[in-house]
């Protein structure tokens, strides 16, 4: 079979390897998830809606729509964007997506050339930098201090390569970190982008599950220049099946974005856009993430607690204040992926960091996820993962 | 802003700029659609299904799922594949996308390389061609008569032509001519086709919806080779809001197209998929399928009597067996753009046929949708039709 040339280039997640692995052995309490807390859904609400809706927009909901979306969704998203992240928009500033993967999916189609350079965070969200690689791009990572991204270093680096074309960036509670960028990183970094002429690609999954600390602006809502593509998401505030998720940018981005969208796949799915209006007009969305922000505070607190119990003095971790995940570094001279078949045994999983660095990092890193386990499953899961730690660090 | 080089070979449908030209008319009766008619939704049973799926399987359906898609979903495409369509296929066979136009995005990223020359039917799915041009081929269209493709042209075409990589087709009630090839010019097409290196996309929307004549097999159950990529979709047979489709294909295609749908959106929409599973457990889609068939037969063949009686006899059309598009040729020195704003001013509307020509074609083609006006617009409207091309025929 003659595949394309770029065919090479794509790579599978390394992450789903991982995952394979992991599924692949039982009894296992698995801190590698990266999904929601399904028994969060608000299901009663949800199947109220869905059935009204069918009755009373039925024809509109399983027929084809429109390629930046459906109109009442991008009403409500606009809203969303100037009530939640001071995002001064308007419906030519937004175009439904399949899943924030297809926003950076459109980004890196729409702006990369050969050649192109891409920089992300040292580490980064894994699916953002494999959806820039069928481009012949390369990527150069910026680490990230308690603050957010070394805006120093990002400026040297930006200096020294003028082939940069596009930042991908993940402000709040970062996966795999759980990182937050403070405001006047936030404020450092804008300055320094805006010197250059590159696009930021700003993913915000996770920014409504903040559930410790003050809300800082977006970087879209600081971009005077129309430089930053801000992708929100339904996938960790409602539900990720639904695949709902929205670019919000310069006019001239949608429009191409619109264009790419219409040969890729024409439309979003149109039922889960008018399902999702349903719900969130008779249902109260925002009630419904504070649930969220409590329980994951609740989960991670507990993780944290038990890791400070657990874990060997010389492992570090990070304390999020939202999202999803705590990110672990060990000891140098440990490798997490070998020590992952020593967890497995003893039964419990986690990420091995290394797959997140674009460029290789370090091996000594682990990305835990709290939303999925239990918090029984967290207690018992951390003293195990406490124990398999204390023999190599 | 710097888009990437490839944004400049990307075009809009013209599809849709004569959609929005009808649009900005009141009152029209239009031919021009390319939608189901929203009336067959079998929406009770699907409020049914749906509210008992969510109540039961609501988790799942709201969760993350798997690029490839859900797996009793997958079985129930493996099982359609066999039992329509006579193909012999396994789940490694099989990939969900969102509509069939993903799997046209999907086969063209995933085969063509700059300079690959892809051959369609003259005229084609703009569509199909449109998910093509961002990866800088070129197109050469082979005529079509009553049979399907001229087979011995198209030998010349790929003799002449090393270049072709790929050939897309709809030999089934074809988007916009509404004809089905012959059983003896599939086969001369697979014989032709054997012959060179070339992958075949076979885009199969309409096939179900045959409502006279006899089954005629796909272009992939004749495959011996493992070069046609079969496309399947829900679109015409179910709904098309719901943007269910599939590949069905080489596994070694699957991976591939798994490979890039990873980085493009993660997967289809899970919700749909079980929701759409739980409608066929419960419910007869073969039974729905029969009625969307009277229906359609019944309007298509109003149409076709209104037009030997209002017609001109220097116009001429096909008489499709199925599908949901009537082809009609005016006299050669007649412009079917411009007449449409003569059209518009009467009252009816339709598309004209020249955009569907790969490298541009004639002026003189129309094609007429029968699918989502009622009888009573059918009647009114091809009489209006009627006089408007006496005036030029």
């Amino acid at each position: 079979m003659r595949f394309s040339k770029r065919m090479d280039m794509i790579k599978p997640s390394a992450i789903r390897s991982v995952q394979k692995r992991i599924a692949a052995t039982e009894n296992v309490i698995s801190f590698a998830a990266g999904l929601p807390d399904p028994a969060l859904f608000p299901l009663d609400d949800l199947e109220k809606a869905t059935s009204k809706m069918i009755r009373e927009k039925g024809e509109l909901a399983f027929q084809y729509g429109l390629t930046k979306g459906y109109d009442p969704m991008i009403d409500k998203l606009v809203e969303r964007m100037r009530n939640k992240e001071k995002i001064d928009a308007s419906a030519a500033n937004i175009i439904l997506t399949t899943g924030s993967q297809q926003g950076l999916a459109l980004c890196a189609m729409m702006f990369l050339d050969e050649g192109d350079v891409v920089v992300a965070e040292n580490p980064s969200y894994l699916g953002g930098i494999n959806a820039c690689r069928p481009y012949g791009v390369s990527f150069i990572g910026v680490d990230t201090d308690d603050e957010g991204m070394d805006t120093k270093e990002l400026d040297k680096v930006l200096a020294e390569n003028p082939s940069v074309k596009m930042l991908y960036v993940i402000p709040n509670f970062q996966n795999p970190t759980g990182k937050a960028w403070s405001l006047q990183r936030r404020k450092d970094f804008m300055e320094v982008i805006n010197k250059y002429d590159v696009i930021v690609v700003e993913d915000n999954p996770y920014g409504e599950i903040r559930f410790k600390g003050d809300f800082v602006p977006s970087l879209k809502s600081m971009d005077t220049q129309g430089k930053v593509v801000y992708l929100g998401s339904f996938s960790k505030i409602l539900a990720p099946g639904l695949r709902i998720a929205w670019i919000c940018a310069d006019p001239e981005v949608v429009k191409e974005a619109e264009l790419i969208k219409e040969g890729w796949d024409l439309q979003c799915n149109q039922f889960v856009q008018v399902q999702a209006v349903q719900y969130m007009e008779d249902f109260d969305l925002e009630a419904h993430i504070a649930e969220i922000q409590q329980l994951y505070m609740k989960k991670c607190d507990l993780m944290l607690e038990m890791m400070d119990k657990e874990f060997p003095e010389s492992v570090t971790y990070t304390r999020p204040e939202g999202g999803m995940f705590i990110w672990v570094v060990l000891p140098e001279n440990v490798d997490a992926d070998v020590l992952l078949d020593t967890a497995l045994e003893h039964g419990v999983a986690y990420i091995p960091g290394e797959p997140f660095f674009a460029n290789g990092g370090p091996k000594n890193t682990i990305r835990m996820n709290f939303t999925t386990v239990s918090e029984d499953q967290i207690k018992k899961g951390i003293k195990i993962l406490g124990d398999v730690l204390k023999t190599v660090c």
